[in-house]
């Protein structure tokens, strides 16, 4: 468990050393001769390292074979001590035109040239890219996310254990949360309530996003941000948001009536409601990511809203908001044991409102368990 | 002010139209014949757009000549249909096999095949630049940095409101944690209240970074993550934190002796608050970034302790923790009215401590103004 104070450094060293291990077996069947990582959760699950991503590149290459380098300013050094495995580091110093010599020795090191590397597509900048593409012209750069997610999306006891308090924190926190609507609070001041909760309740400092709250027609759009609307009667209330614990997170989504809302915001209320309990029963070892999309969709398509829910079922959970497996049509991965991921199917009418309902969920060796547990019925909350 | 409730949507829209006009200028100057940004800082000054950056590639492609385009999934219909000014949406759909040829599309519109075509180093990813790439085989993707400094790095009266208030939020939120600090309070626990403040005194609900919280022989590390090492007598507390608002960011830091420290620790403290006024009286229209830094630097130098100064002096600030104007060694940049930036000398003594003072400031007309004005000598907090 990354940055468990009850983990000492010798089992951190072994969990780290036996995921380089895994990664490099991977690797070595993709035909890929090193991984290129720069800061993100794929660096931290393989070697504990936490950087701010900023304006410095940093690199971590990890070879097939040989130690793996690390590329970065002169000021992480007493990061680089701590480590809990063997790494050479290259350090560089404040001036930008000296980094591409460093980079040039890191390919040279890492036997770059020529060779195909992989890169995590989501999380590797134009800024590294360039300098590696400089430092180690003849190579191929491709994307290794079939690899790192062979890893990453088999959640052991103790990362599940994170994303189980990861839940209960997020759960707490909107419990906490709930008291303070009153008639008149803004979309934003509920957001930052919210987030304070989260705090009080174990997040770890860095949240994993920030929540969306959408009321009256805001709500119709998944992706809104926080406004200056204030809730009033007859709006539907988005609520979604998540934990972060020891660097795992929590994504949830509820959605409320104000008082009476209209009949048909009550019924596309319950559809999603029906969507999400198809979805979660479908869920088990062996079906495909696309079958659990299909069973949630049914239940909205067959009613006719099939237009209004705009996007795929879900996606993984783990240390990133979004990662594999992603739950949509078309997705034949099969599903297995120790997969985490959403399910929140909703409905969204332009101009009025939406709902969506998300529970996050494990599949178990014979079916699936949803970490989440929160009702999700429509409730009504009376505005004072 | 991006995101300000009393600013009207009409007021928000000749503010991004200006911002792109003035950046479609500074594209020509450049010989550049697009502008292609992802989610982030410089999309949100030129448009008012805020996405997640996730799995999904999102671009927003401003060319010199014509509507700028958007290339983003259908779900985001909702914020596309609230802009304030004219673009081409072009959407996709959940499944990744058919965004090359959105893709391509918008390549096609902009007329990028055959261009030299600017991004982001620090924020576009491989992923969109392989998408372009494939979209405009012929285009050259380059740096574009510089034209986006020379808007961003100048402040208007809107933007330093917003600076201001989030100075005020920080120091607002440390003068409320210090009470808390007791005997054997963690440096995990100790962040988590200061971003708990942050957020009661009316950050953001996303703070620009995880407060640093490092004690005792960690406080050596300038960008150290808090642990569960417990404060204890003879330490140095380095807490280095800053508040958002309106998408505005603050970044100080302030060192604290845990009762009795010992004397090169004090001395060292009495060095680096001497650097930092050094740095700040130094800052003035028409010299450049590195005699600011020089100024600092000559004073911890002169005592002895320059190899433990290991890093620049101090970074630009605004929409983001660290932007140009970079106040180093080297940097010929001549300072000018509206810039703003963090002057932040240090020492680290490995193994027993480190001392940082942080301000933010802002080059006027005649000088430079400190935003921020919490004591910097050194404080010594008794435990009880």
């Amino acid at each position: 468990m990354p940055g468990n104070a009850a983990t000492t450094n010798t089992s951190k060293a072994s969990i780290f050393s036996a995921r380089q291990a895994r990664l490099r077996q991977a690797l070595e069947k993709a035909e890929l001769r090193a991984l290129v990582l720069n800061p993100g959760p794929s660096l931290i699950y393989l070697t504990g390292l936490h950087f701010h991503l900023m304006e410095r590149p940093i690199v971590f290459i990890l070879p097939v074979a040989g130690d793996p380098l690390l590329v970065l300013p002169e000021l992480e050094q007493a990061k680089v001590e701590q480590l809990a495995f063997r790494a050479q580091p290259i350090f560089y110093n404040e001036e930008p035109s000296t980094w591409p010599a460093q980079f040039q020795q890191a390919a040279i090191t890492a036997e770059l040239s020529g060779a195909r590397v992989g890169v995590e597509p989501g999380r590797l900048r134009f800024l590294e890219l360039r300098l590696l593409e400089a430092a180690a012209p003849q190579a191929c750069f491709l994307s290794a996310e079939d690899s790192l997610s062979e890893l990453r999306m088999y959640k052991d006891e103790g990362e599940l254990a994170c994303m189980r308090k990861a839940v209960q924190i997020a759960q707490n926190a909107l419990t906490s949360t709930l008291p303070v609507i009153r008639s008149g609070i803004t979309e934003r001041e509920l957001a930052a309530e919210l987030t304070l909760q989260l705090f009080r309740n174990g997040s770890d400092s860095e949240v994993p996003f920030t929540p969306i709250v959408s009321t009256g027609p805001n709500s119709a759009n998944p992706h809104a941000t926080p406004t200056d609307r204030r809730l009033a009667k007859g709006d539907l209330l988005v609520i979604d948001w998540g934990a972060s614990y020891q660097g795992y997170i929590s994504d949830i989504t509820r959605t409320y009536a104000i008082d009476e809302v209209e009949a048909e915001l009550q019924k596309i209320a319950a559809l999603v409601e029906a969507s999400n309990s198809a979805g979660r029963a479908a869920a088990r070892p062996g079906i495909t990511a696309s079958a659990v999309d299909l069973a949630a969709r049914a239940v909205i398509a067959s009613a006719g809203y099939g237009e209004f829910f705009i996007h795929r079922t879900g996606h993984g959970i783990g240390m990133e908001g979004h990662e594999p497996p992603y739950i949509r049509q078309g997705n034949s991965m099969l599903l297995a044991p120790g997969m985490t991921f959403t399910v929140e199917p909703g409905i969204y009418l332009p101009g009025r409102g939406g709902v969506r309902i998300e529970d996050d969920v494990v599949i178990t060796v014979d079916g699936v368990e949803s970490l989440t547990d929160l009702p999700r019925r429509l409730q009504t909350i009376h505005l004072s």
